[in-house]
């Protein structure tokens, strides 16, 4: 199957992916959320080629994640805002730092300390369920395939077991 | 900066993202969690090129993200398990997924559904702070650099604002 083909398909995260699954596209993404708004920055932070850079943001403004702005108009100047639809990715980006956080930190700790505002602690988000408002870890999850989706087959399993 | 030198910075998104910046990679870690084990599994499911999987499950084996386990002897077949720090990738393949059902599902609604089984709702998991069990929003959440961390640079940032 093609990439093209792919994100046409009704499997939530092989679309997103088509979006997502690019290295330098997280790379941008968490700057996003970091405040980091022009080319210039985003530039110098990630020593990213130029034109990578430029087409990644394109990518991005396609996909309706980032909305383009001119700020200024001599010499033409943009900043790049994240979307709704890119305010959505932000437990996407957390989690991701969450595990670069545990797995890779080192020794010395992670290099960005997360506060939660309202109540003041320094903090890694965890995921609950809505309803009733448990941590949700991979065992507490069953899955079913929707009636009459397309394109899509769960496979018959046992329980997720550590390697 | 190549690829090879962001994977040794400090920055965890960057590490991670040399991980799971790959679109099939996160197919396939899509794919893991809902039981999937097998090569040939993976490959009828996902339609991926067969150098592209081997290519794909080494490099997570080689990151410690899937463990392979021999199932048969004659002729010799394996199959991939997540290890405890694959099965950490639980929270970033639920939000990615989750992304995915709410900007690309369409009319018909998302192709999987996903069950708390303890609660029995059906759900998407959300970002909760672990010490006071408030959502987390984008918004919510403040950056510092932690103290000496090299290698790494908040930038002064306003609220973040949709575009």
């Amino acid at each position: 199957m093609k990439w093209d083909e792919i994100s046409q398909t009704q499997c939530s995260v092989a679309r997103s992916s088509a979006v997502l699954g690019d290295r330098w596209t997280l790379l941008i993404l968490s700057d996003c959320f970091l405040g980091v708004k022009r080319f210039e920055q985003f530039q110098q932070r990630l020593s990213i080629p130029r034109t990578t850079l430029a087409n990644r943001l394109a990518r991005l403004e396609e996909h309706d994640v980032l909305q383009r702005r001119r700020y200024q108009e001599h010499p033409e100047r943009f900043e790049y805002r994240l979307t709704d639809k890119g305010l959505d990715l932000h437990p996407v980006i957390t989690t991701i730092v969450g595990w670069g956080d545990k797995h890779y930190a080192g020794e010395s700790g992670p290099p960005i300390i997360h506060t939660h505002k309202s109540c003041g602690h320094d903090i890694h988000a965890v995921l609950t369920c809505p309803e009733c408002g448990e941590a949700i870890g991979p065992r507490d999850i069953a899955v079913r395939k929707r009636a009459n989706a397309p394109g899509v087959a769960t496979v018959e399993r046992g329980p997720i077991t550590a390697g």
